[in-house]
């Protein structure tokens, strides 16, 4: 049965790693093993044995997955790409189908609430990646903006209503939201300060069901921005000025 | 910091093991490592291991554990006898304090509404454990009734407002409470349809915090009906005249 997919999911887009074994879709779908556990930097020494872990105690073969989702992110750079390697050795050892959904759609979408609902994650450097969401039509939040990286302050000053704010970003910037947002400011539940892979894997089940695999070769994580190395590589040729008179300089 | 309790925390009431490890409460409390998995029947080999993993996973070790926390049930009383003697267990060994919470509250606290909340586990027998919840003065939604076993139809009979179910005895009753309830029932994500270890986890820091420790020699899991072997223990004594009218058949 089509609909009865069993699908393998994770996330390491933030110090937690996430990992979860999920059938169907946010409705009528179940969570049928799931682990998480702040890791910090050690995704990549612990990602691979946690799923092989989580699989046996949940007595499923790899064999018996339909399709492996991953967290694109946004988040940690180091982590997204410990993700997504995994992701596609994981669908190339196996033959799997590999899915890949947005991290701040999955913290999004585990939000219940009538209200806006902001998912912001911490970005380093005094910013913050950050979507919108509402309960509309379909039976989970929703996008109602484009993934963002932006410093809190501009966030909060977008928000002009009641909103639930989730993500690992909330504690960083606790105070700045209390300030700002005053008493338009609910705080989600615990369960939701991260990207749940078992949301990641609800997500999915639409995803596999539409038939939208993501390319094993050149699929990538959602960086939302630029990576320190990859600004550094374009730093000298933005100032060719600065370069020229130094070495005129040294003339 | 008093406020900094770590509990680890397991239900084993239904067919879902949970196991969590949890700081501080419902409010501004985090989630450090949890576990879910359908373990059917095989609770006693999977728990300990499970736990021993998830410790290892979050890098804590048992002793820098505040106290543990177990569900009380009602449900399946196997899993509960297990659970118990395992929360036991690790407390006598380690000379850890014992909390214990009731898993229909667990799966209360964890549903975010402002509509009645019922939490319904399968009792079998064609019964279900229920208790309502709604969400009031704490930071979560606790009781406005008192757990019970009863048939599923008195259950729907008693809930004449919007509800929002939650429990594995959501699903076995499905097309039930759709036909009793009609429109008035909201069926709550799938994550909520087993006592999370993380939800008892919170609510054990505030018994934690209020030296509400369980007695390690006498507590007993919260039942909440009589087993199959106590009710047969009591059969012949509830029928002398029978007995005695076979005994006289005898002579």
């Amino acid at each position: 049965m089509i609909d009865e997919a069993t699908i393998l999911s994770f996330d390491t887009a933030t110090n937690n790693c996430s990992i979860a074994l999920t059938r169907g879709g946010f409705v009528n779908g179940t969570v049928v093993a799931s682990v998480h556990f702040s890791s910090g930097i050690t995704h990549s020494r612990k990602l691979l044995s946690s799923i092989d872990r989580l699989l046996a105690e949940a007595s499923i073969n790899l064999s018996q997955v339909s399709a492996i989702a991953v967290g694109l992110g946004p988040g940690s750079f180091t982590g997204l790409r410990i993700g997504m390697a995994t992701a596609k050795g994981l669908c190339h050892g196996s033959s799997k189908p590999l899915l890949g959904i947005s991290s701040l759609d999955a913290i999004g979408a585990s939000v219940r609430s009538d209200k806006l609902i902001c998912a912001v994650l911490d970005a380093r450097k005094k910013e913050v990646y950050s979507c919108f969401y509402r309960n509309a039509e379909k039976p989970y939040a929703s996008r109602c903006s484009e993934p963002a990286v932006l410093p809190p302050e501009v966030l909060a000053q977008q928000i002009n209503e009641p909103v639930v704010m989730a993500g690992d970003g909330v504690d960083v910037y606790n105070s700045l939201w209390s300030e700002l947002l005053g008493n338009r400011l609910e705080i989600a539940p615990a369960r939701n300060c991260f990207p749940a892979a078992d949301s990641i894997g609800f997500l999915a089940n639409e995803a596999y069901l539409a038939g939208q695999f993501l390319d094993l070769a050149g699929s990538m994580p959602a960086y939302v921005r630029s990576s320190d190395a990859e600004l550094s590589l374009v730093k000298p040729v933005r100032r060719p000025a600065k370069l020229q008179s130094a070495e005129k300089g040294q003339k």
